[in-house]
C-alpha cells in the first residue's frame, strides 16, 4: 500500500503529531501544550478477568471549552493548539491526557484523530475528499501502530456527543493501541468452529434481508438480529478482510461512505444530533487470527427513542445482560426510512 | 431458615404481590394496574457470546411521576398503586414493565422490591428495623426464586439516581431471575484453580489494609485494588458463604448495615446524593458452584468527582477496557474519611 503524504512533528514534551495531506506552518510564537505528569498503571481484575487502565492525571482534562479555545482547531497568532499548523487537512496527535502511555514493559498509546480543521460539523458532514483522506489516515495509523513493539491491538473508535462523555466538539475520533487483546475482541475471536463467524453472520443477514440497510459496492450495513442497543448497526465488508490495510483505497472509501450514510440516518431519525459510539474491530497486531478476524464497524447510538437515553444499569453493568426495548427488525425499518 | 411473615396477593393480570410484615388492607375501590401486552424474547449475541433480552413494551414505562402519582406508595382512596395495601412494611411485586416474563420454555421474572411505604429517603436512610426486614425479604426472594423451575440465577440489585436511569424515586430495588447464568457471574465462577477466589482476594485486602473500609462483625468492605469505577466498593462476608440464605439473621443484618454505611459515605463524599448501582452476586440456582461462589455486593457509584460522571464510552463499550481516573488507594482514603 502506498503510504499517504504525512509530516511528523515531535512536540517538546515528546508527543508526536502527524499532519496528513497539506498544511500551513504554525504561526510565529507557537507554544506547544505539554502533558501533565500522572500515574499510569494497568491492573488485572481477577473477578472480571480483564485489565483495568488506571490513569490518574486525566481528571484535569479539558472539558467543553469555548469555541475560541478549541484545542483541536489550527493554531493562530495568540492561540496555540494541539496542532502545530495554521491550516491542515487531517491530523493525529498523541493525547495530552492519555489512558495509557508507552512505558515499559508494555504500555499502550492513545491518539486523537482530528478529521478536519473545520470546527463545525461532524463525521456525518465531512466532504467526500475529507472522508477519503480519513480512510487513508486510519489505515496508516493501523499499519504503523500494529507494527509497534508491545502493541497487541489497535482500536479505532469515536465517541460522539456530550451524553457519551465527549469533552470536545471539534470533529475527531481516537485510536487506542493496547498492549493486550481487549476482552470484547478476544471473545469475538474465540471461535468454537473453523472459519469466520462474521462471514456466516453476514451471509445470514443478506439472505434474510429484513435487517439489511445497505448492500452495495462490497459493503454491507445491517441492524444485527442480536443488537444490544436499540439502533445498533454493523458496517462491514462482504468479503473476508481482516483489516483496513487489506482493502483497496476504493474499498476503504466505500466503507467510510456507508458509515457516513448510517451516521446521517442517525441524525435524521429523531431530528437531533445522535450521540453514539463507533467501534472498529480489526485483526489483532502480529498477524493473529486473520482467518477469524473480519473487519467490521459497530455503531452504538445511545438514544432508544426521541429524548430517551439507554442507560447501562444493574442488569448490564452488574450481570452483563443487555435489555433492548426494540425489535431489531423494526429498528431496521425506521433506519431504512431515514437513509439517503 | 424460618420464613418471614408474608402475604401473597395475585393481581387480576396474574402478577404476584408479596407483602412482608404488617400491612393494612387496600382502600375500597382499589383497582390494580395491569400489564400491557408486549414482545418478550431472548436472542443470542454470537459476537459477544451472551444473551440479549428483548422487551418491546417497556418503552411506555412510567417515567419520573409526580410524588402524588407514585406507583410504589401505599394505595389510598382514589389512588390505586402497585401495592394493594393502604400501609405496609416492605413489598415485592412482579414488574408491570418487565425485561423478561416467565414464558416457556424458560423465561425469567422481574420483581420490584419496595423497601418501605415511606416515599422519601433511600436505602441509606432506612431505619434499623426496615433494614432488618429488607434482609429477610431479599433472603426469602432468593430462596424462592432460586427454587423455581427454569431459573438459573437470582440477581438482586438496585439502581439509584436519575443519572443511572431510575424512573421512580420511591426507595426500591429489583430482582431479576434469569433463565441462564449471566456472563459477569459466569466469568467470576470460571476458576482456573481449586478453592474460592474471593476468599483469597478478601484475605489479601485484609492483610494489606490499605483499601479496607470496614472489617467487623464478620463483614468486610473495601475498594478493590482492581476497581473499574472510581469509588467502587465490595462488601462481603469474611467467611465463605455462597448466598444470603447461608447467613444467620444477625449476619444478614450486619451485611446490610455495612452496605448502608457505604451508601451513606457515598452521599457525604461530594455532598450530593450519589447515583450508583448495587449488584449482589450469589451462588447460581440449583446448588451450582457453592465452593466457588462467595456472596458479595458490588457498588458502582457513577460520579468520579464532584459533578463529574463516569461515562462508558468507546474503550469500555467497544473493547471492554475500563479506564479509572483514580487510584483505588486514594479512593479508599477519601471514603474512609466519609464513613460514620
Amino acid at each position: 500500500m502506498p503510504r499517504p503524504v504525512r509530516t511528523e512533528i515531535i512536540q517538546p514534551d515528546g508527543r508526536h503529531v502527524y499532519l496528513y495531506g497539506d498544511f500551513a506552518p504554525a504561526p510565529d510564537g507557537y507554544q506547544a501544550p505539554s502533558m501533565p505528569t500522572g500515574v499510569y498503571q494497568r491492573r488485572w481484575n481477577p473477578l472480571r478477568r480483564e485489565w483495568v487502565l488506571v490513569a490518574a492525571s486525566r481528571q484535569a482534562r479539558t472539558f467543553l471549552p469555548e469555541r475560541v479555545d478549541c484545542p483541536l482547531c489550527a493554531s493562530r497568532a495568540g492561540h496555540s493548539t494541539e496542532i502545530p499548523a495554521s491550516r491542515f487537512d487531517a491530523a493525529v496527535f498523541e493525547n495530552r491526557f492519555p489512558a495509557m502511555v508507552p512505558a515499559r514493559p508494555a504500555g499502550g498509546s492513545c491518539e486523537v484523530v482530528v478529521y478536519t480543521d473545520e470546527h463545525e460539523g461532524s463525521f456525518a458532514t465531512l466532504s467526500a475528499s475529507r472522508l477519503a483522506r480519513l480512510a487513508e489516515v486510519w489505515s496508516d495509523r493501523y499499519r504503523e501502530l500494529a507494527a509497534r513493539r508491545g502493541v497487541r491491538y489497535v482500536f479505532i473508535f469515536e465517541n460522539r456527543g456530550e451524553q457519551v462523555g465527549v469533552t470536545l466538539h471539534h470533529p475527531h475520533g481516537q485510536i487506542y493501541a493496547y498492549p493486550f487483546v481487549p476482552p470484547v475482541v478476544a471473545t469475538e475471536l474465540r471461535r468454537r468452529s473453523a472459519g469466520c463467524l462474521l462471514c456466516r453472520l453476514i451471509e445470514d443477514e443478506r439472505k434474510g434481508r429484513r435487517r439489511v440497510l445497505i448492500d452495495e459496492g462490497g459493503i454491507v450495513a445491517y441492524v444485527p438480529g442480536y443488537a444490544r442497543w436499540a439502533y445498533e448497526v454493523h458496517v462491514t465488508t462482504k468479503s473476508h478482510r481482516p483489516a483496513l490495510t487489506a482493502l483497496t483505497p476504493s474499498n476503504r472509501e466505500a466503507l467510510l461512505t456507508a458509515m457516513q450514510r448510517i451516521a446521517r440516518a442517525y441524525d435524521r431519525l429523531f431530528d437531533v444530533t445522535m450521540p453514539y459510539m463507533m467501534a472498529m474491530h480489526q485483526a489483532p497486531a502480529g498477524g493473529l487470527a486473520p482467518g477469524q478476524a473480519h473487519l467490521h464497524v459497530e455503531f452504538y447510538p445511545i438514544l432508544r427513542d426521541r429524548g430517551k437515553l439507554k442507560y447501562l444499569a444493574g442488569s448490564e453493568s452488574g450481570a452483563g445482560v443487555f435489555i433492548n426495548d426494540t425489535l431489531a427488525e423494526e429498528s431496521a425499518d425506521r433506519l431504512r426510512a431515514a437513509l439517503e
